[in-house]
């Protein structure tokens, strides 16, 4: 049955593979000693526009998380991030097992607003008790957010701003950042946004490789022995080529973009499928995550024709589920797709 | 100056003060195996009218909650608790640090809803993902809430009902125990209470003691090897007598509820001096905390002349701010409050 | 440069490569819930002979003691390991980073003896304060060691029996299984292992894998909702077929046996060059990994020749270092090596 | 029956509760603002001599020593100590409770040595893998020690100077500061000892208080935000006037000295009579806390006349039993000993 169920569903682009493939029988040293990371690291800063950015590689996405927020607070930080960010909702709480609280703030279709932010900070710098709560440390933030949708850069410019006049860090989590930096609405570059947060990550398990998160520290902040800090967390990949190899693929004559561009056209045509067949959006996203409201028996039936995922209830008869295209997604993926809808009505 | 600043600004209630002194020189072992914690703990239990209750003591409350939440979740678990509730806002990521998360629920003046609870378990129940989230695992509520309100029997019923059809534990925050079952609102007993819940504490800091809290567990749900637990989270005492003789002064002839209910008394009478100067209650408290409304430059006028304790902002304007009775509060307190506030206007 | 710097120098098998393209683009869902994962944990079942075990995939060594140590101990317990174990020495404290504590027991050779252990566990009882000290819970220990020995079925045995008479788990690290499995000097199965432990590991990564350990619970010892648990410690893969693929490769005609069984009879051949060049072996080790001493001067002229790498300081003027043989070690690779040495003397 | 089971079997020294029940109804602010800490922390800097000292109260030993230790290591850091330090034994895996590692290293009579030390730091910098291990980054010794013996100015300076050395701080466990300071075999002062050292505590629960004790960090290392991070582990005392009123009584008129000096003298005498009674030490201890090795059967006989306490397990017939003088040993107490082991022998 086709699928639309994540943007995880494949394994890794053909080129990474092929890579993969090629270097295999190398020999080389292990935990990211190796000159493919190496290599890696360098077309990451030279995308980023960073020459002195400092890349590390991991293997997921929550992972990536927990071990760069827990770096990078101090005992007595938190976090803030979204009530809806993938760490305050969707990690089974790796945050809180480090042992940091994550500060929930409010968010619209996914996204925090600056005014909330600066006012969340104010109260606490003024509130007399402050030293009896968690320290705001660190905001953190996606792009795209969960729901698909982008901060602009005017947005993302007030947040950084409300971050640096307050001294705490801004953390981009971009499991998904190529299918923002690729799509239409995306008024902003790598470079800009490397510019205006302490800390992000190139998302990799979700645009073409097997697995593999590239952090990448704009500003000197890397964590001093970093390596053991991700060790003991045990986030240390024997095989650090698995991550170097790959990444070195997907930033070599702009693999990254050019897949998430695809599944960007792949995510526009399918909405012009949704269109067609009257389905109805939940929310307005302009990247590769589209989610539609369906109500219980469409959800049902329409099951047995395609993948798709549960992503929330809505109301009492409908809920919100989510199509995902990927690098991965072809034409026949979308025939499929429009097939199965054509069908919905008879 | 006059003190309202909180519940726990003087020492020992005499008479507690007075058995620490008689019992002073007698040799005693350890980390609670000594006669006086057992005397209390078995006057405990027959207050309780629980005989098979068991009964820890622990030196504060936030101790009391990490301690207690974090031996009796499993390692995949949380515990809800309103957004407003000790635990969520003012331990300082007191749960988290021991890796735990608060799931956080709407409130109203300080209480959860029974059916917001149910609604939030269905929701994770219902939701096809919810192994990538913490499972919620325990219900904190506070009793009375940090508003100083009360939950009605039929509220607390209701929740430990939502409890039990979910097989959760419903834990019962007692730091101001004593002023919450003494209220004139309040519409349950001690025995009552213990029955709705699995776990509860009872006061001491705030009602009496120089310190202490003595935990509940009501229905046999002690973790195992209970001791090495507390200890490995710093929390034993190793004159655990400092505990067992202060509860046992508080549980004899019913000092606890006598000196609760004389804070009450004081409390009522406060609140009419409130509504004599005209002040505006931020809500109405039942209990020993009560809560005003002030401007900014009203706050600053009365701080000069007594003292409170700033609560939060409540607009640009106002900030609401909380003064408190206690055991220790005096007749001229009360009189010395008056006079502050009645040269308000001049 | 010829490596012999460990066995995790090259990619994966090229049969489990061939596997990894062959599956590379047919959807599947995410987090280990797909074909290829279950139809290998049914291979390992019955490569166990043990219909009932649990199955479950981790990425890597580390992760894998950290997770399963820390989701099968209780809140109070400790895991006892050998000084020299991994968790013990080399995992810059992941055991620790999730809250419990090593129990270090003496050793020899990597190994630690069931008599140890039993006058260990027997102290612990008989110590009147043992409720003030960690309760040990599990006892770690590695197939083959860090120093490539291996327990004989009778020691194996003898402490299993011990486990089992004081009602703790007994877990193995197998990081290197196949290369203790398949020594001359192994005198038992897997099946035979498997029976005699509570949970155990099957290592990938060194064993022809990219990255992935098989973690078997051989006596229903899972932890409950153990996602939930692997997913907070960000150890969950969203592409689990990674893993699941390359262990049903691994795990399909007896691959992982076979090239266990290569790299072992690598070691030997190694070995003989090693006697031939007159080398000192630092001790005797049947497996995959020699030991041998070399002075400053001794290591600095190899070190130009051949990769190996450095184990510890053996005296002020001698040094332990490593020679690992793999899956991956070669005639081509050997030949070096006698090269390598045979100019040793010039 | 006559107790020698602890130097905290008994309440505070008169002096310290006098102190309470005086100032017990004044009101004060609370979490340690009240001005008795502030005077408390004046008193204690002077008898160091050191005015740029920033003092800290906690409320007992093993919450002091994982407050400490655990908010001065970085994320990556463990804490070297004697096998037989408190942090190791007898904590319950108090520190690892923090995420942090314990070293250890060998002893004598409870003292580790520099060299030892020295050779532990160099081999870790010179162990080429030293990245995936634990990095030291603070020493922990008690003084006196968990055997009641005393570091001699020199060694003490041997081990400060090789801390400096390498860059990581000395933390020293003063549970019975008072009691090796006072004793004829010390031959260093208060003044001496905070300056060799980056912060040490002085204990309050074992020396005349309640609870309590006081760190002192010497060299401006007070981590920021500490009453944050002493928050959030559960630690902070909402009545802290209960340790400053108690401290400052102690540091009155030399009261902690004095009474330290009245335990070592009932110790020596404890001695003698131990010495005449034909009992074996265990080993030399120049403190309060007296080791002896009696068999089971003496052992058993002795224990019917007074209170002592086992220690730990000599050999198949022996152990090793403590008899501990405090401020608050009598005559009487020797008295009811003498006689008690007189009747030893019929």
């Amino acid at each position: 049955m086709v699928s639309f169920e994540s943007d995880y569903i494949c394994g890794a682009h053909p080129e990474v593979l092929r890579r993969l493939t090629e270097t295999n029988l190398e020999p080389m040293p292990g935990y990211g000693a190796d000159a493919w990371c190496e290599a890696a690291k360098e077309k990451i800063r030279k995308a980023c526009e960073l020459e002195s950015a400092e890349v590390e590689f991991l293997v997921g996405g929550t992972q990536a998380n927990a071990v760069i927020i827990s770096t990078m607070l101090a005992d007595y930080e938190g976090v803030i991030a979204a009530k809806t960010g993938h760490i305050s909702a969707h990690e089974a709480g790796a945050i809180e097992f480090t042992g940091h609280e994550v500060l929930e703030l409010p968010q619209e279709n996914g996204k925090i607003r600056a005014e909330d932010l600066a006012g969340y900070l104010a109260d606490y710098e003024a509130d007399e008790n402050h030293e009896h709560m968690t320290r705001p440390g660190m905001v953190y933030l996606s792009y795209p957010t969960e729901y698909g949708t982008l901060y602009t850069k005017a947005e993302l410019e007030a947040v950084s701003g409300v971050c640096r006049e307050y001294g705490i860090s801004l953390f981009i989590d971009g499991a998904r950042l190529g299918y923002g930096l690729m799509s239409p609405a995306a008024d902003l570059t790598l470079a800009e946004m490397a510019r205006l947060c302490d800390v992000f990550y190139i998302g990799g398990t979700k645009v073409g490789a097997l697995c593999g998160e590239a952090a990448v520290f704009t500003r000197g902040g890397r964590p001093k022995h970093f390596l053991t800090s991700v060790k003991r967390r045990g986030a240390l990949l024997a095989k650090g080529r698995l991550l170097g190899v790959q990444f070195d693929a997907l930033f070599t004559d702009d693999l990254y973009f050019r897949i998430s561009r695809h599944a960007i056209d792949m995510a526009e045509r399918m909405k012009d499928i949704f269109r067609r067949a009257g389905l109805t959006f939940a929310l307005e996203s302009p990247t590769n995550q589209q989610f539609i409201l369906l109500d219980h028996e469409e959800m049902k039936k329409l099951a047995g024709k395609v993948r798709f995922s549960f992503w929330e209830k809505a109301d009492e008869n409908r809920s919100v589920v989510r199509f995902a295209t990927s690098w991965s997604t072809t034409e026949e993926d979308l025939a499929a797709l429009e097939a199965a809808l054509s069908g919905r009505e008879n």
